[in-house]
């Protein structure tokens, strides 16, 4: 079977990762990314061998070597994975993937409207084969996905709380902040209360968030009314059981969001990633009916897969299942997950 | 009348707040703090001219000029506020206030059962009169005993679950992390909802509880299951009814813990805290008989005018408005309240 | 005589503080402010019974009651402090200082052409006496020429090398970080070396500089090649007795930037800052001819001060000495010293 | 030829690194490490097939398979490299090594009398030849020696001032600070400036030290005043051609540590390391003899490759230039060094 033709536009963040996963699927052929301005990861993509095409609207590309113009990106793939900023992917679906009919996955940021259906792989992965607009919701919303898709089929839920503790910037983001201050999203309900829901139709859920001085991961504290009452160890195989979801103990002191982070480098997995939404034992707890849990989110990685599956999806690739295990055995998702929980 | 002679053991951020805030009450007079080790705290009271004592097992004291020991101390008062560390307060009520049968204030590090009862003044007070032990619940304990209480006594409540941000440390301590984390109690409920039920008996309360990198608030983000359907317009008011608890908005541009304390240094209060409950307008939605609302909490000084009316209580004054009214004013509380919501 | 009748332009940071001080001062008249926007500083201001007008460009300003507006305000002063943001000063100087045949101070953010001479009161005094218009420098250029002016009179100085560690943002600001980074200023020598020369003329100076994630003040890391061998008591005793600097030590516990600020609560000054630039008795050191010291700027704060006494220059007053003692003695400035160094 | 068998005492930051290291040199072979306490490093330690050895003093080990004890492992090396935390390096080799004639490499927390010469590869690999006992000087140290042997070399030095900007904690520490505080090394000079004469005799070097809220990289702002007037191109050409040290610029947009640690992210190494010593072209400069730079040291890397030279030295491998060389290539250091550099 011929390997998918995938280009990449926007390499930040999100495309630098879609690119590196792409290139480890055997049924995946990264044709190449774009470049917008002149930076370390440009210098490093080529370090890579992967092929750099320019931007009409780039700037200024110093000694980078190009392999052509977005035209000839979009000229030499079957479908494209728009990383750009918000806003951007609506700007470049009209300008550049509508009229030359290319196939597209959108990110979070962009509005779900643009898309032909919002996307999280263990939710909905159906809805989406052959569609030709994906859109991969945001970090925050695939974790919410992942945990409440799993909770609902287990005891059905009337409602959902939740609160979004978020950090502040990315690692290498030295211009935002806050350095020194906990703020509040100042509108009730946050906006990720209505996204999760293009993806888990009529999930009843309502979120606040707040952002802090910190750069590594989001953290979010749920509230679940559930239907059938739950069980903590029930709810915690449960968890351990499903996909791209990682408990970790206080036992084995992974007992923050930093010590997750340098569990993930002595996985040694690509850039130190932790695609997996991690919940720790520890902090499931019931009262009545409720099931409460705590639940960090990697906002640089855990779309990633996400994309991965979208694009077998837009494509055509009809098992939702082997997508999820070829991505997942391709990036080492859930790789190792027994090995911090007693 | 007599004034209350008042001895403080322990002066860090607490102690030195509640000696300032006995210098300000015209019923009261400040015998004396105690010593425990050389430090700008020390020589700042010097300067004051508060009265110094010894305590026994002081560290070396440098040049402070000395009053006494703590026996002169314990000689000349009608009751101690102890607020020392931890544990201290009970070694502290056994070796020294029990034997010399000194009636005490202790702080909410100390174990409920220390003390005849615990105590914040606006939901208890009645119940503290006469007491010879009492006890200051926390700062976080203070401040949703303070919201709790009034939306209690309006709609009734079947559940709360709260979700408290706490600072990592204060803002002179220089040992204490995270620099750079989202920190989880891993243990539920964490102790503050306990801690809530010895001031408001039977209340249904459950928290979740994590440490982030910063120094000024604490914050709460609350949901309350009321057994009325809530307004939110009627909330607001409540609140802003509410003595010392104080709503802000967007308008005026209090977006966060930081401009919060901001706003402290523009009303020109001691030390720039904040005494009252911060609530922001935005941050309150209904949803069915749902309320959620987010809190900030000035850790330093919530309590302080908590332990002047705790004072007032143990000395046998009767009515409790009266005293939360006198010592308002002689701290500013509540003062320019309207000022920063339309 | 007549008290000087001035105005603020820009009630930010600086102007807030102005502000304050200019109504501590009994040859001052605080004629009014401008306001710029709605906020909480307006909303206090008000409070406060500051007299408001309302700049042409205002946005929406709500229920603020106005005083009138800016042309209102220029008629009624002597001289303007002008404590807009960066590049403002020079237009509103050309728009409204320079018609109306208006005096003004301006701060560090303008060039140094913008006005007659750039000043730091026990510098260069002298040199400011009746200028129409007068620029405070920076804070950390303020910082530097305290001390530098002193170790020069004494010792000479053949060089100076200094390392700006600066804070990433002010307290109330969530917008800028980094939150968790080291930030090199890229460009060798930063500006603040020409700048002291503003003030001390020749003065042989080349700095670097740096961000960090803080929000409470600036650290300086300076060395000095000095012509005559220096001593370490001597030094010592020449910054304590040194107008507008601080020495603070370890036996103290003033340990670092935020025990500063923390000190500067025990204080009990206006918004609890720390005007004086502090040094550290136990980081000053002596290699050769080589002078080594480390202080922290409150960036908020130190400039405030020199707003003062640049009014009187700019009003005639001839001796800066007393000008000097007039705003300390107002201000608290050099206020309890001796009180943390043995 | 026999590979050299390595044993590790001590898991942590430096431990798991050098473990990793040693299994990438084709002439060693990696035994094992020991087992302190129970944690994700060592069950992470397991998934890669690490033996593990029990120490004495473990605490409980759950789950951990183990090969051994301590003397199993004692039995079974060549050399141990010991990276326990300060001072029980001291009381290993009194209790083991010394017993078990045993050679042993240490960590910089350790007394330089302790070993038989203190360690940097490229500045006197060849006075360690055949020691029993070398110490790796800590990551600060071996910056400095780095990049000053490299000026030494080509100018001559008559002193050197370096401010070292240090990070409070690592990344997985979370109970350290400041959150938010500059903390200056209350002392003159800091160990720094006598710890590198261990390495580079007599070198003239006083240095100066701070703490801040980052758990990244340290930064130096160094002064050399050099014997032969230095030029910037020259420097620049010079730093570029020596082996561990990595020129970034601001063209590249590598402008903090932060961008330093998501560059080392894109060059796709173990646990996303920067051992190189990282300088920016752009704070070079010369005044009059004076060469100033700034350097960015990884503390958690860039002593590793150091170990491992300093492992066939102690073994009697005589060529440092091979030496260097091979565990370069192993380790992908000095890889890329151009792509950030135009």
């Amino acid at each position: 079977m011929d390997k998918i033709k995938v280009g990449i536009v926007g390499y930040g963040t999100i495309g630098k990762r879609v690119a590196d996963a792409v290139r480890l699927q055997n049924d995946m052929k990264l044709v190449g990314v774009t470049a917008h301005s002149y930076n370390y990861k440009m210098t490093s993509a080529q370090v890579k061998k992967i092929p750099i095409y320019k931007m009409p609207e780039a700037e200024e590309l110093n000694n980078l070597k190009l392999a052509g113009d977005l035209n000839d990106l979009l000229k030499n793939v079957d479908i494209i994975v728009d990383c750009t900023r918000k806003k951007i992917g609506a700007e470049n679906k009209e300008k550049y993937y509508l009229p030359n009919k290319i196939k597209a996955i959108f990110e979070g940021g962009e509005k779900a409207d643009l898309a032909d259906c919002s996307f999280v792989a263990q939710c909905n992965y159906d809805e989406a084969v052959g569609k030709d607009y994906i859109r991969v919701v945001s970090c925050n919303t695939t974790g919410l996905c992942r945990t409440l898709n799993a909770i609902k089929s287990k005891y059905g839920i009337d409602a959902v709380h939740a609160t979004m503790i978020r950090r502040g910037a990315d690692p290498w983001d030295i211009r935002h902040g806050p350095i020194n201050a906990i703020v509040p999203v100042l509108e009730l309900p946050s906006h990720h209360g209505p996204d999760v829901q293009t993806v888990l139709n009529n999930m009843p859920i309502f979120t606040t968030a707040l952002s802090v001085s910190s750069t590594l991961m989001h953290l979010h504290s749920v509230t679940v009314d559930c239907k059938e009452t739950p069980n903590v160890d029930e709810v915690l195989k449960l968890f351990e059981n499903t996909t791209r979801i990682r408990v970790v103990d206080n036992a084995s002191k992974v007992r923050s969001t930093a010590e997750i982070m340098e569990f993930a480098k002595e996985l040694g997995r690509n850039r130190c990633d932790m695609p997996e939404i991690v919940i720790w034992k520890e902090a499931i707890g019931v009262t009545g009916n409720k099931l409460l849990y705590m639940q960090a989110i990697h906002q640089e990685s855990d779309v990633v897969c996400e994309n991965i599956d979208a694009i077998r999806a837009a494509m055509g690739f009809e098992n939702g299942k082997v997508s999820i295990k070829k991505t997942n055995e391709a990036l080492k998702i859930d790789y190792c997950k027994e090995c911090t929980v007693e």
